[in-house]
């Protein structure tokens, strides 16, 4: 038997904490019939003379949160690499172009750790549309119902949802949100009206997006070219009352001018991201009544997280047939994804 | 031209302050092209003198919340009468026996209601399984994340829905839940384990669904035999950390003992119905970081009562063209739904 009918010999870089909710039992055992690995045996220093042995042999790095990036320096301690599958998002800042450079594949788990997100997405646009956040917090304080003239504005029916970025997350949004009555419109530089059809949204622009949504949702990548593209003009776009829903990246929102237009109480904000985070525990944004802030749970969580392992085990099943790898990034697709 | 030929003579009975919403312009023209009605014309008090004319040539009334009680009296007063439409829920307190007797058409906008209920369950369901509720009152008080091992039980894959009861709110969320990754268990006691399956579910007795729900909803009708169906032993079979949804009523849960487990922090609740309502100013609910409550919002609230709306012209429709009602009531359906 020559060895390369052998499984790949497969190696965890990661922080280790993550381990067991990424391969449960049951998928740890499906993992180790696929490739030789060492489950207890988990890299988190890609300098650690204990590990140059493991690394010398290791034919498929199994990465995720926590690992450190993988360079030149890397490569050259690990000959055999041929693959570096990621269990979490973005390999954005995980590997360096020297990877592809050497023909070593990389693949990630942006698709199931979309699903999470849209998820949470989408019951923010659903509870922002009836106001819910804000009148728990009005009832809280008052303990009566609301007067009727008080809902005139609320209701999900032909409410004006804009969504920006047909990212991953932003098309399983888009798909999530078909059963409902909304409204919805689109910004994406890179795709046409036809495709943003398709996907149930009306192409518009980025300044009437802000200005038409009573409830907008970010969705793009972090990258350079989104960097504050909410910023105060933009901001100040929005409807009074209007509601924007933030589960991508503080950086894509001026925090000032945010934090200006939300103390103001003039629009309200679901925010599961923030620049910085977390925010000063002297930010206002923590107590106001219009500002449901989360730690930064919308992404893959707990129990979610055996989601991106099960996608790097049947990665490792088509890497052990020859099969091209489903989830493959190439350089390229760095430049407009995260 | 006979009278026949005529479109029915049609009467608002309602509170007044509901009537804009349920008929913006466009559907109201609509509706005055279907009946020969009076749209500033509404009944608050059928014993009204100055209703006795409109009410004698009525051939329908379009009735809503606040519409008082169509008993044997107010049959009398309207001998023309054939149909009662009604743009909100349950008419099991609109209308007494008499009207079915005496061959009258009711239909309501059960169907119509039920989808905003539904759409704010999901939410609910999908934020409580994220545990963001929770999470964000913890992050309001400690400003930091907190520390991995914390989210270990956190996350919707897999997690275990319960729904009681396969009312028109509970088969509409079944449907909502289809995207997504739960488990899905269901108690209703009309319905066999095939028709469940249909709809997504296992059916399981009640007992066993607290038992092993992550996640219960309350969908069942407010009927007697609902009269507190989650009492204090069915409330002490839900696992610690579980979460109890009620959009439903009030009066199916016993509110001591819900209470008391909520106090204990035990479990936590989404309560956007309770008994009494509201609850008085000094209720622990209020203040409590385990329950997010809201004041009786998840039903038709401001723009969605156009959807009520039109229901009731949808059926004039029908009725002018002598066709059946699509959303007709009979005596016996008050039994088992709301």
């Amino acid at each position: 038997m020559s060895t390369s009918e052998l499984p790949p010999r497969a190696l965890f870089a990661m922080n280790p904490v993550h381990l067991p909710e990424l391969f449960p039992p049951r998928l740890m055992a499906r993992l180790t019939a696929l490739a030789r690995i060492e489950p207890a045996l988990v890299v988190t220093d890609f300098t650690d003379p204990a590990m140059a042995g493991p690394l010398a042999e290791a034919d498929v790095l199994i990465t995720g949160w926590g690992c450190p990036r993988i360079d030149g320096s890397v490569l050259a301690a690990a000959p055999r690499l041929r693959a570096v599958l990621h269990a979490a998002g973005s390999v954005r800042n995980l590997v360096s172009p020297e990877v592809w450079e050497q023909g070593v594949s990389v693949s990630n788990a942006v698709r199931a750790n979309a699903l999470p997100v849209a998820e949470f997405t989408l019951a923010a646009i659903l509870l922002s549309g009836k106001d819910a956040f804000g009148l728990r917090e009005r009832f809280r304080t008052d303990h009566v119902f609301p007067p009727p003239a008080d809902y005139a504005k609320i209701g999900n029916l032909g409410k004006r949802v804009g969504i920006i970025g047909a990212s991953r997350v932003g098309r399983r949004l888009l798909e999530l949100l078909r059963p409902f009555d909304f409204s919805v419109t689109l910004y994406d530089p890179y795709i046409d009206a036809a495709e943003a059809r398709a996907l149930g949204a009306v192409l518009v622009p980025l300044d009437e997006l802000m200005r038409t949504s009573d409830i907008i949702s970010l969705n793009a990548p972090d990258i350079p070219e989104t960097y504050r593209m909410l910023d105060r003009g933009r901001l100040s776009l929005m409807p009074d009352g209007s509601v924007l829903v933030n589960t991508s990246r503080g950086a894509l929102v001026d925090p000032d001018a945010l934090t200006d237009e939300l103390v103001s109480g003039r629009i309200s904000a679901v925010l599961d991201v923030t620049e910085p985070e977390p925010l000063p525990g002297d930010s206002p944004l923590y107590g106001l009544p219009n500002v449901f802030l989360t730690p930064h749970i919308a992404g893959s969580l707990g129990n979610e997280l055996e989601r991106l392992g099960r996608t790097v085990v049947d990665e490792l099943a088509l890497l052990g047939e020859g099969s091209p790898l489903a989830h493959a990034v190439c350089q390229a697709d760095l430049v407009n994804s995260a």
